[in-house]
C-alpha cells in the first residue's frame, strides 16, 4: 500500500552551460527528471524517474500527479499479480487517454511511476532472493505467458549467458566524445582518452552542416582506426532526401547506422531511407522518441530500422519495452538501447541483459550506448568495465538518486539553480 | 504585443452525468476545455481552446503556460509574417520537444495557443474587411506559398462555392443521436427527432458487445431508412482481425465507414482493415487521435484510410490543419472532420468550409461531424440549418464562451463543481 511523502520532484542538471548532450536539434539540453518515490507502509520505497530535457519538466510532474490517484492505496502484490490489468488501467483511463493515448507527456509520466513499481517490486522480492530488477525478469518467467515459447527456446544456455555477462559484461558504446557543440581540440582529447580505457564504438552527432561533419568523422574515423565500430546521430535533423544525400556523403567514414535521419513519425520515410542506404552498408537506427509499442511494430514490420533503440522512460517502462524486446526478437532485428541522460543507463542495462539472457541469446550487432554524465548522483551507479556494462549488484532499479543531489538540484528552489538565477 | 489577464483556466462541462459523448473507449468524459484568451495591448482579445475529456486538464494548462513565454511579447504582426518560423518556434524548442514531439499534451497545449492566434488575426484583419478565419484563409493566399498549384487551380468557380456555402451551408452529419451509453428508447427518439430536423446522415457507436450492436445499428438503418447514410464508430476498440470479423458481421447495415477500428498508431492495421473491408464496400475513417501531420501522411501513402478526420485542437492548429488537408487532396480522399466536444463544431467550420471553397471544390462524400451539446455556452455558436453548417458571419475563430459559461464550469472553483463535489 503506498501513502505519499513528497511523490515527485523536478530535478534539473544545468549541462547546457557547457554542451553536454547538445546535437542538431536539441543544442541546450539541462538533462532532467521528474523524480518518484513511493512510500509503502511496509516502510520500503520504489525510486522511479523518468528523462526530459529541462523546461517542461513541470508539465511531466503535473501529469505524475495526475496519475497517482490511479496507484496509491494499491499494495504492490494487488499490482504485480495482475500487471497487464494495472499497465491498462494507467494508459487507459476513460479521461486521460484522451491526452495520449500512450504517448508524449502522459506516457512519459507513465514511465516514471511504472519505473518506480518496479523498483519497489525487485526490492520486495529481495527478501526471496532476486533483488534487481533484471534478475526479477530473469527469474519470474509467469510474467511472459504471452511469449512463453521464445522464452521456452532461450532457456538453452542461459545459465552460460548469465555467468558471462557476470565476468564480461554487456558491450557498451560511448557518445561521450563527440557531441555537437564541442570543438575539435575537445573532440580529440575524448576520443584518445577514450581509446585508452578501452573503447572500440563510438557515436558522432552530424546533422547541422554538412562540412563539419565530414571532416569531424574524418577525424574520429583517423583516431579510431578501419576496425573500430562508428555510428552516426542526426537527432531527426533531415527530410527524406536530404538524409540520403547527406549520409551517402558520410558513407566514406564507414558508420555502422544513421540514427534518427528524419520525424520520428516518419516510418515509411525511414523505409525509403533504409532501402537507400543498403547498398552502403548502412543501417537506420531510431527509437529514442519512438512514443510506443505500435510503433515499433510499425517500424519493424516496414522494415524502416536495421537497429531497435529502446528507451527505458519514453515506452511505458518494463512492459511495454518487453513487448518492444520480444517484438524485435521476431523480426530479427537487433537491439541498441538507447541511453545517457539522467538515469537511463542505470535503468536500461536491467533491460539489455534480460534481452541477451532471456531473449536474444545474441551479441552480434548488438551494443548498448554509454554516456559518461551525472551516474555520481546515483546510489548505485553503472559500473563500466573495458567498455562493459557490469550487471548491477545492488537491490531494485538503480535510479535511486542521492537525497543530497535532488535537493541541491531540485527546479527552482535548489542551491544550484538558485546560483544560476542570480547570474 | 500581448500581455496577460488570466491567461488559461480549466472548463469542465459535467457530461458523463447523463451519458453524452460515451463510447467504448471513453464511457464517462466530462466535456472539457483548457481555454486560452490572449490579451493584446490594441485592446483586442484572442480566444482558443483545446478539448479534453475532464482529468487532466490541468495538465494542458501547465503546458499552455509552459509555452507563452514564446509568445508573450510578440507582435501579432511579428507573428503572421513569419507563421512558419513562429509555429517551428512553439514545436521545436530545443528543451520541450522532447516532451512530444508534436503530440500529446504539449501538442494540444500548442493548438490552444495557436487557435487563439487566429482568432486574434481574424478580427484584427476585421478592421480590413475579412473578419473570420474562414474569410481569412479564403482572402490571403500569401500563406500557401508551397502549395499554390493546388489553389491557383481551385480559384475557378470559387466565387460561386462561396455563394453556395453562404446560401446551403456545407453538409453536416450527427452523432447526437447513438452514444454507446444511451437506451434504445432514447435512440429512437433522437433518431426520429432528428430525421424531422432534416438530418439524413448518421453515427453510430459500436464496439462494446456486437449482439448489441447489431441490434442498435439495425433499429437505426430501420429509422432511418435505405437512403440515408450511416456510419459506425468504435473508438479504437479492436485488434486487427477482431475488426475485421465484427464489421463484417455489421456489413448488413451498409455503413459508410468503420471510425478508429483499432490503435490510432497503427498505421500498417489500418491498411490491413481498408483492404479487408473494401470488398464491403466500407472504408476505413480516422484522425481525431492522430497526432500530427507526418502521422497522417504515413496513412495515406500506406492507403490506410478513406476518410480523413482533422481535429482542431489534436492538430496544430489551422496551419497543420492546412497542411492535411492539402496532402489529402493530392492523394483525393475526401475530408471529413472530427467535431463536437466543446467547442470542436465551432472551430472546424472554418476549416471545412475553406476546404470546399479553396482547396477540394467537392462535396462527395464529403461532411463535417455535428454534435448538438454545449453550444450555447459560446459567443457565436455553430448556426445549423437542415442538416447543414451555415458560415460563421462574427470576427475570429468562433470560440470565445460567455464568461458566464467560463465562470460557472470553472474547475474546480467555479459553482457547477462546488455542488457536484458536495454531493
Amino acid at each position: 500500500v503506498y501513502r505519499g511523502g513528497r511523490l515527485v520532484r523536478d530535478v534539473r542538471f544545468p549541462t547546457s552551460l557547457e554542451q553536454h548532450g547538445s546535437d542538431a536539434m536539441h543544442t541546450d539540453p539541462d538533462y532532467s527528471a521528474a523524480y518518484v518515490v513511493l512510500d509503502t507502509d511496509s516502510g520500503l520505497k520504489g525510486f522511479g524517474l523518468t528523462f526530459t530535457l529541462g523546461k517542461g519538466t513541470e508539465i511531466v510532474l503535473c501529469a505524475v500527479k495526475a496519475l497517482a490517484g490511479l496507484v496509491i492505496g494499491k499494495s504492490l502484490q494487488e499490482i504485480v499479480s495482475n500487471f497487464r490489468g494495472f499497465y491498462r488501467l494507467l494508459t487507459s483511463d476513460g479521461q486521460m487517454r484522451w491526452l495520449g493515448p500512450e504517448k508524449g507527456v502522459i506516457h512519459l509520466a507513465t514511465a516514471a511511476v511504472l519505473n518506480a513499481v518496479w523498483d519497489l517490486w525487485a526490492r520486495a522480492e529481495g527478501k526471496h532472493d532476486t533483488s534487481c530488477v533484471t534478475k526479477t525478469l530473469c527469474h519470474t518467467p509467469s510474467v511472459f505467458i504471452l511469449f512463453l515459447d521464445i522464452l521456452v527456446k532461450a532457456q538453452e544456455g542461459k545459465k552460460q549467458r548469465e555467468d558471462q555477462m557476470l565476468k564480461e559484461g554487456y558491450p557498451a558504446y560511448t557518445t561521450s566524445c563527440a557531441w555537437l557543440g564541442y570543438s575539435d581540440q575537445q573532440l580529440k582529447q575524448l576520443c584518445s582518452d577514450a581509446l585508452k580505457s578501452g573503447w572500440t564504438r563510438f557515436k558522432v552527432k552530424v546533422g547541422a552542416d554538412l562540412e563539419d561533419d565530414i571532416r569531424r568523422c574524418r577525424l574520429i574515423r583517423k583516431m579510431i582506426g578501419p576496425s573500430s565500430t562508428l555510428m552516426i546521430d542526426a537527432n531527426q535533423r533531415w527530410d527524406v532526401a536530404e538524409a540520403i544525400s547527406w549520409v551517402s556523403r558520410l558513407a566514406e567514414v564507414k558508420p555502422l547506422w544513421i540514427e534518427e535521419p528524419t520525424s520520428p513519425d516518419d516510418i515509411l520515410g525511414h523505409a525509403a531511407i533504409s532501402k537507400a542506404l543498403a547498398p552502403l552498408g548502412i543501417g537506420v537506427a531510431t527509437g529514442e522518441q519512438c512514443h510506443n509499442r505500435v510503433m515499433f511494430k510499425q517500424f519493424l514490420q516496414a522494415s524502416a530500422l536495421q537497429f531497435v533503440q529502446i528507451d527505458s522512460c519514453r515506452l511505458g517502462s518494463v512492459n511495454e519495452n518487453l513487448a518492444v524486446l520480444l517484438m524485435a526478437y521476431k523480426f530479427q532485428v537487433p537491439v541498441c538501447p538507447h541511453a545517457g541522460g539522467v538515469g537511463l543507463c542505470e535503468l536500461v542495462q536491467h533491460l539489455i541483459l534480460f534481452d541477451y539472457i532471456c531473449v536474444s541469446a545474441d551479441l552480434r550487432n548488438r551494443m548498448c550506448e554509454y554516456v559518461d554524465h551525472l551516474h555520481e548522483h546515483f546510489t548505485s551507479p553503472v559500473v563500466i568495465q573495458d567498455a562493459h556494462y557490469m550487471p548491477p549488484k545492488d537491490p531494485g532499479y538503480s535510479c535511486e538518486m542521492l537525497e543530497e543531489s535532488v535537493n541541491r538540484h531540485e527546479y527552482p528552489e535548489g542551491d544550484i539553480w538558485k546560483q544560476e538565477i542570480k547570474k
